[in-house]
């Protein structure tokens, strides 16, 4: 898929938290000449060395307030869990013009976090939510055509303004991928199921494999299903923890669920009902 | 992995059940130059004619009887649920020299079956399984290169000549693949563990999500962790109900205590314990 030109010019975008995705997304920005300059964001000096090294941005602050002093567009790259903090360094720097979005992967966490500083919601923030990542992460593996055919959700929120609304989308287009947009409370359900719900289930099964006495044995002849388990559980502990805390009223719900569809074949199972297994 | 020719010199060998396994087992012991001659056999004529087409097969019969007519091995690679039915249709035609295996994933069960048909176990059986499979299956994916590198566990038996040992070990050494020995029940569990269980995990999940009222929506976003759930639960599930089946007690025992990590996660990640998630 083609990289597309932005139709809006963009002077200034700032990035905050310089890893995989703000470092990807700093490359495709730049690489689609969708604003003129690119400032980067991160408490580590080293992370901004990196991505300064790799071209990623133009210049780069490990203070909130330097790093955001004119801004058109603020973007939040920084880990679910940080998100209250980062809000609270950006509120007083920030014009009624400002366009302010972030890429976390749960987004009723990240809508309360800003509820939470803001008095009223900026009309120029957009949650937006980019469905990629891997195993891989850090600044030193970011790509520029990582959001390429990629998809992308929007969530606009009441207090969006339109015109903040069509920047993110065209900000999204220009890295190549493909922009959606659901509600706040859909997309945290949607992903719940297609990604938070899998990575948890996954996470519990090399978990208890891991701490079994049949350890050696199990990772020898580790078959083909427990091998994509280990690969969707060798993403980030951390991360993943912050992001089902961040979405933990879906997720407890889908785990209960998932747990008594579970106990039910696990009946029919011991039971030998064919019928009810398949 | 260089494919080794087989130091013991074999006339004839039988591969009762012509699918991806059956037929890319027969081209590779053709292509190591195993044996002077390779039977294949199936319920199924036009399997046969598929079979005989790939020149994966010498000659094939849909009768067992004609097929197994003076084997010195026979290779069961018929599905779990028909072991039973195909001993019974051999019992009658093999000689105390016969060596015969399978390939079954669950090796409690076709030892079970086995010990249904026959008297006294045959000294020349010895039980094993290659690790491989995935999506794929039919005799028109078969390949000779299918269990190149990959691992094979045989699981001996205490009636087992080390002659039939020995052969079975170094039949399937001559396809490429790595020979493991475990004992049956160490098998068992291993596999339940790193196989069977993921399988059946992925396969509850993606059943869930698809009877969900959020179908549509699901699949569109569709992300990393579910994408390799569904491709896990794309094996077929015949196949797999019957590989539960068959594996029922360890299975039951393991989707126990797995349902069990699964709540105390689920209580965890409710009341926002951070510490209890990791």
């Amino acid at each position: 898929m083609a990289v597309h030109k932005n139709s809006i010019p963009i002077r200034r975008i700032c990035i905050i938290g310089m890893g995989l995705i703000g470092g990807s997304l700093a490359k495709a920005l730049k690489k689609s000449a969708t604003c003129s300059e690119i400032i980067g964001c991160d408490s580590s000096q080293k992370r901004l060395d990196t991505a300064l090294q790799l071209k990623a941005i133009d210049s780069g602050s490990t203070e909130v307030s330097i790093a955001v002093k004119d801004a058109d567009v603020i973007i939040l790259a920084a880990p679910i869990g940080a998100m209250t903090s980062v809000f609270e360094s950006i509120v007083g720097h920030i014009s009624p013009t400002t366009i302010i979005t972030d890429v976390g992967s749960t987004k009723r966490s990240v809508v309360k976090a800003a509820q939470n500083i803001f008095d009223k919601l900026p009309n120029g923030f957009v949650p937006a939510h980019p469905l990629v990542g891997g195993e891989k992460s850090g600044v030193e593996n970011s790509s520029a055509e990582l959001f390429t055919g990629c998809n992308v959700v929007i969530t606009p929120l009441d207090t969006s303004s339109k015109e903040a609304v069509e920047m993110v989308r065209q900000i999204w287009h220009s890295t190549g991928a493909n922009v959606f947009e659901l509600d706040v409370d859909r997309h945290d359900e949607i992903l719940g199921a297609t990604s938070h719900l899998p990575h948890v289930l996954a996470y519990l099964l090399v978990d208890i494999l891991a701490s079994s006495n049949k350890k050696d044995d199990i990772f020898r002849y580790a078959a083909g299903g427990f091998i994509d388990f280990t690969r969707i559980a060798s993403s980030d502990p951390g991360l993943w923890c912050d992001i089902s805390l961040a979405n933990s009223d879906v997720l407890s719900s889908m785990l209960e669920s998932y747990g008594e569809a579970l106990s039910q074949l696990s009946r029919a199972i011991s039971q030998g009902d064919k019928h009810e297994i398949k």
